[in-house]
């Protein structure tokens, strides 16, 4: 039997971020998206990564997500070794509140490009939103979804009554 | 005649933007990717850049890419009225050197998520770069390119003799 | 019978930012301002909010305050769709402390202002004075009782004994 | 022969802040707002500047505009004087690039508002419109002038071809 | 019978700075140095507060020390009627973590010099020092007991055993 | 001979500083106060920084201005080793513009007070002014050249027409 | 019986630093290194310090590791007073969050460097490896622990199972 | 014939670092230290970088430096490989003037560590400076030349005749 086949990888630094990028998963879940979640560093298994990376695309992933915080070198790492859209998530940080995260995220030099999502929570729900939608470029059923889901979400503002 | 097909929208909030902007033109060009660029403000032209927004996906435009400076309002705009790809690109600005641009694109709330790039003209080339990626997943002669792209690169940094 | 007049409209880009926006709803209270409260978002309910803001006028309202945080996007598309005075509220943030609401909300490029007040309550609150400010323009009375509340002020202030 | 009208009185912190303030009164010039400018100082002409503020109201003005940089004290002490409306300017800074200039301006605390515009000339601009603004609730021509301006500016950006 | 001689005036811009001002009261009590403790603030009470400075001398003070949060303008205000040594003490706020007070009160323009201290309690000690080491310049006894303070502070750090 | 009075002892930490503490000699001379300056790094010449901090009250130094830039550490170190009261300018720097040094100098722990000016040309001439403010205690002269250079300053402001 | 021989000195600026610097004791206990811990501050305790620095070497000690706050001297001044290699740690601040700490200690002027780690604890950890990294370049089987330290985290990375 | 002995190597991200690079060679010159220098990036030439810094130890490299801006993961990708010291000088940049640079050199995470200098030239110089440091824990001449650099540092200064 054939490896399970995956669209989008999401990667973590730490296990301390999956609080964090639970809310990716839970987006990718909802749109019924296949993805695998695996914690690796760029600074603690830089090896193991960049063979992750490389056979990644082999199991038909189309689509990478990356949290890490601090001096945030992951995505960055990745998008060093791939040509599929890499996805960064700048975790939340106890110091600096995550503007060093942001910064080592998404000041990336020219050639290598990552997309930054936003600091925390809101990104990580962003980047499965993100990712969605990169596939719906090949998937018209899911385009669909996605307008839905904007739909549903101006519902849910509009059912508010204030007074 | 029918109208020219386009695969990747870039819009700029004002033309002054288009120094930085050349950069994304360069990269879409020297990959042969069809492309339109537009002047359309968040701010100045509201409805001109809803109405651009909701039939762009008609002429084919399958990633959009948005540079704007300070309350960097156009990428969250244009990713508010569509389910296609942002990619924003934070314009360099002369008193806050560009981190109020940064901030207002990357900070995006949960639901509406824009690919930040980073601030100024490394941003511009990577936005063209990432556009290409995303067209990638279905154009398998372009993902070539780009693996060959990231090998000229590194051809580049190995020629230079220091010394 | 004719819809209520309204002076001014409070509008927030999120349910949470109530807590925040009540220190508005207060002062427009004390002063007898009449006011309407609604969650539109920029992002999440572009088409609302637009369709909002371009008939508001129509009911009487000559005063837009508008809440909102990250990416703060709500007080600049507003202005973007009418000539009423906007005023901005920047709601805090986890992470970046509000700096992210503070500068999508004051930054705005030239042609398109926003009244941008201090971060959280204390830009609340004297959003709806500065609301009330405006109005008193136009209202004898209410720049009386305007003058009284600075009055009070400094009177509470005059009565605390130290040591 | 009584002393002219005034509707708008401009304050500047220093003479050398005239290069920005001037775009304040290009757009008051242009929409025949009646205005007066002057150098007074928070820190350096206190009681001229309170003495100016007190009577600034028998002369007809109806909102003050003031510019200052560094730790701008100026919108705040005359926003502590008066009940009219204050517009503030924060005017960019050689060390800290505005920032300072801008939290002085906006960090109001709760009961004394100003309205804070952007850094530098845009802000300065705005500073304009948004007095206009608040005189065109009173004003039905000028209204309409200001949505003239506001079509005028989507014209310009209409008019400009890329490629 | 005449009015107590006061040596040094603390003047905080709300109540609420109490805790924090407390610091500067342990430290002249300590030292026996006089003083009086006044809540009066820049923007609430601007006229009381420029009445108190104007006569604060002829009650004998040599040393004012002000204390205040967001846009802290109470020192620098201060610093505008007088011509004593005027001590700032930047308030820690909310959001911004006291960098708004911190550059309100130290970024003061030519002309007007304020002493700054570090933001939040530490400062608001050394506030009270630096009005001691002001007065010890007259007072020989009081540079003899600074002296001793600071051989105490080391004693207490050499006493510390660790492991 | 004896040893020339000195009434201010000015020290930066780099000579290329010079430019900046120009603007306290300025003042200093204007207002006929003695004074030497040095060149003593706390970095570079820690030694004979304290040896010089140690011996200066014997020469009559009552009040010490220390200039520095980067990791500013001169004022504080010189504030270790004194009860004299110590005068910190942050010297402007390319990177940082200054944050770096603004913050190392203000900063101080509990127990070593430094009296911070603005960063730059403004807190040169401002320490230059505060150091002739606490000289002033004990000159009455000293005290009325300040009210007037107070009042020459505002006369300038006065002399401006605008328009 | 001689001294013990120490070949790391960790300082402190307070007491209240231990519990970050406990996880850069805890890294040379685990590698087996000797060292001592002291309280020592550059600004409360500057002659200790200094005389403590100057001596140090002749116990052997090869690498100093320095933990301060705020305005945070302390590895400067070391390193202004020896030519061993200083590695600092910038202490968490309550206000600014530790980017004071990290700016004062990071900012060195050219020609006396300090190594420094990251705010709070995972630069304390760090500055224990550091300091062990110098170290093994005298000691082959440190090397080959530092190694199996590597391996080790990988290994621990390579447990963690989700989903 | 062998390869020549190397004891430092300095990398950098792109050839347009070596002007600050330059600081780091001249201080290792004057020293006689033996070095290299190449161009290699984490993020354009990954699998290079990997492979110089796999086999460096071989060539007796004891220390290494890496240079890059922005999202700066040279150095800590370098760290991720190796367990020689590794300094990181962060390059300024033209937009965030080098705090991206600083933020992502030195906040790296446990386990990992770098040992940042400050951004730009003067952190060139100091990290050629802390390399020859540790170097000198084996060489004793070193030693006597980095204190012999010491006092000449401090003659230059005390040669300044200011005045």
């Amino acid at each position: 039997m054939g490896k399970r086949e995956v669209e989008v990888s999401i990667l973590m630094g730490s296990k301390s971020d999956l609080e964090i990028v639970q809310e990716a998963i839970k987006i990718l879940e909802s749109f019924e998206i296949s993805y695998e979640v695996k914690v690796l560093s760029a600074h603690r298994t830089p090896k193991d990564l960049v063979n992750y990376v490389e056979q990644v695309v082999n199991n038909g992933v189309k689509v990478i997500i990356a949290a890490a915080g601090m001096s945030a070198a992951l995505a960055g790492t990745i998008a060093a070794h791939t040509v599929l859209p890499v996805i960064g998530i700048p975790i939340e940080t106890k110091n600096l509140k995550g503007l060093d995260s942001l910064l080592s995220t998404v000041q990336m030099p020219k050639g290598i490009p990552v997309a930054c999502m936003s600091i925390g929570m809101s990104g990580a729900a962003n980047a499965g939103l993100f990712a969605c939608q990169i596939l719906a470029l090949q998937k018209k059923d899911l385009g669909k979804k996605l307008k839905k889901f904007k739909e549903d979400m101006a519902k849910e503002i509009r059912k508010i009554r204030i007074g």
